[in-house]
């Protein structure tokens, strides 16, 4: 089935990321929080800069009850919003195919609860930056990773979703099984995302340093091989190291920091500048979850788990 | 000898705590870092609030060059600059006690090396807020605590000192030996401190909560625990168990927030959200480099002592 309209709940970075590139290719409704969010869009349309450059027209609607059939859902809510999102959903659109994108663990079941919908599980590595309700800046174009989730649907129907982000610019790959990449993912994000967030410092090459015994980036190491023992144990063989992705990630940062750009912000700590909830229990605390129930001990991601929520109390 | 003259070179919070309480005595003099400072105490005296309420007149200088003989030097910079302010003193005032003051192990080594004075160890948990170069609030009136450095002076001078600094209204105690007090507090400092600066918290009841598994509680037990197993490698029974210690002062700071005073902000929060280079390596630091002497493994310390550093790094 040829995919024509596709729906993208969420108009964080991420969603609008998705929904400005496939406007360009196919049908595109937004489903946002706010009522004048959409009412933006659909009379502005959503500028993209940085990496891609256009002006997309789409739909948009803050209200569930006015969506009309698509055949794609794009989730791209935050993992706090994504339980509700899901309900708004039930009990229509027999035909969407759905694909979650939040970090952690537990956003495909936890949207199984609320439909017999066919799921794809993805992950991605894009960033952006919000310029406004109506333009984002497309920062980091790396690629979206996805793959059918627990026999929902077909490799197929997701190489057909990987060539439609491909012909909208996006960067893409399909995988038939996505765990090895998910808990790739995972493990970086628990790490990066929670000393960012305690240390105010962005995505830098601090965090890679192995210089001197209170250099960051001996922590970093730490926290990523105890992910690595709790995948092990989970039985899955990362798609990809997650101390190498750390390297690559600053060096690359680097080299745009020197052509003028910004370093980039893990969402924890825009969350925590912000004053705003963040992830840290979808991300970390869906790994801590996991190593308690592998028994595998992970005291330095429990200590970076506890130091957040603390860190989220003190915005009162 | 008694105690007619007293010199507190330092003019932060803790210094003047001392100097003001002690000027109602004896003949005090403060040495400042910033001569405007020293001009200002001078010309008008200093001003306690809070739980004392007076102005005292003393003599103050910036110039270590000026200072004229005293008995008892209190020695109440920051870590970061006791080396200068005793390279300042060398060679001068051979019949002068000098005591000091600081957070963390090592300060009397370090004032060891620039001469041969009789050294008396102090740790302190009074607290204060510092209102102008001439106005500190004393908020918490708790004791502070010396004893005799490695032979260098008897228990009699101590004791001499502890009524000079009872009788000027402030608490003190002498101890024969302040190493079991000196190991107290620096488990709770290298704990509390730590924890305060990552999370921009005070030090609040949240210190001591341990309902849930993300409770903040639970991480300062477990760093005093490991704080604990190095004091006990050291072949030190500790004078107060730091975790009671935590338990009492977030009561003590829970009755005096419901009475309208503030909750108690500990100097590394303090100079983490003015932007200021922490004491983290004469505190943490003191402690890890002690449990790697003595085969103590520290993780959760370790893992701190770079997130504060990596926290400090951010600033620029």
């Amino acid at each position: 089935m040829a995919i024509e309209r596709v729906l993208v709940a969420g108009g964080g970075v991420i969603g609008s990321l998705y929904a400005g590139h496939l406007a360009r290719r196919v049908e595109v409704t937004v489903l946002t929080r706010r009522p004048e969010h959409a009412r933006a869009l659909a009379a502005e349309g959503l500028r993209i800069s940085g990496k891609s450059d256009f002006t997309a027209k789409l739909h948009a609607t803050a209200d569930p009850a006015e969506l009309a059939d698509f055949d794609l859902g794009i989730l791209a809510t935050k993992a706090i919003d994504l339980e509700a999102c899901a309900a708004a959903l039930s009990g229509r659109f027999p035909n969407a195919t759905l694909m979650t994108i939040q970090n952690g663990l537990g956003a495909e079941e936890l949207v199984r609860g609320y439909g017999e919908w066919p799921l794809v599980s993805a992950v991605t590595f894009m960033s952006g930056v919000r310029h406004s309700d109506t333009h984002v800046e497309y920062e980091l174009d790396t690629e979206t990773w996805l793959g059918p989730y627990a026999g929902t649907t077909t490799f197929e129907r997701v190489q057909e979703i990987e060539r439609l982000l491909a012909g909208s610019g996006l960067h893409a790959r399909a995988f038939p099984d996505l765990r090895p990449a998910q808990w790739s993912k995972l493990i970086f994000n628990a790490t990066v995302n929670t000393v960012a967030a305690l240390t105010d410092l962005a995505h830098v090459s601090r965090f890679a340093d192995l210089d001197e015994p209170t250099d960051l980036g001996f922590l970093v190491r730490d926290l990523m091989d105890e992910g690595k023992r709790v995948a092990a144990a989970a039985g899955v063989e990362l798609h990809e190291d997650p101390w190498e992705m750390n390297v690559l990630a600053v060096r690359k940062g680097e080299t745009q920091a020197a052509a003028g750009a910004y370093a980039h912000v893990p969402s924890m700590l825009d969350d925590v500048r912000s004053r705003r909830r963040t992830e840290v229990d979808f991300i970390t605390g869906a790994l801590v979850r996991e190593a308690e129930r592998l028994g595998i001990p992970v005291p330095l991601h429990t200590a970076m788990y506890r130091l957040v929520k603390a860190r989220e109390s003190a915005y009162s």
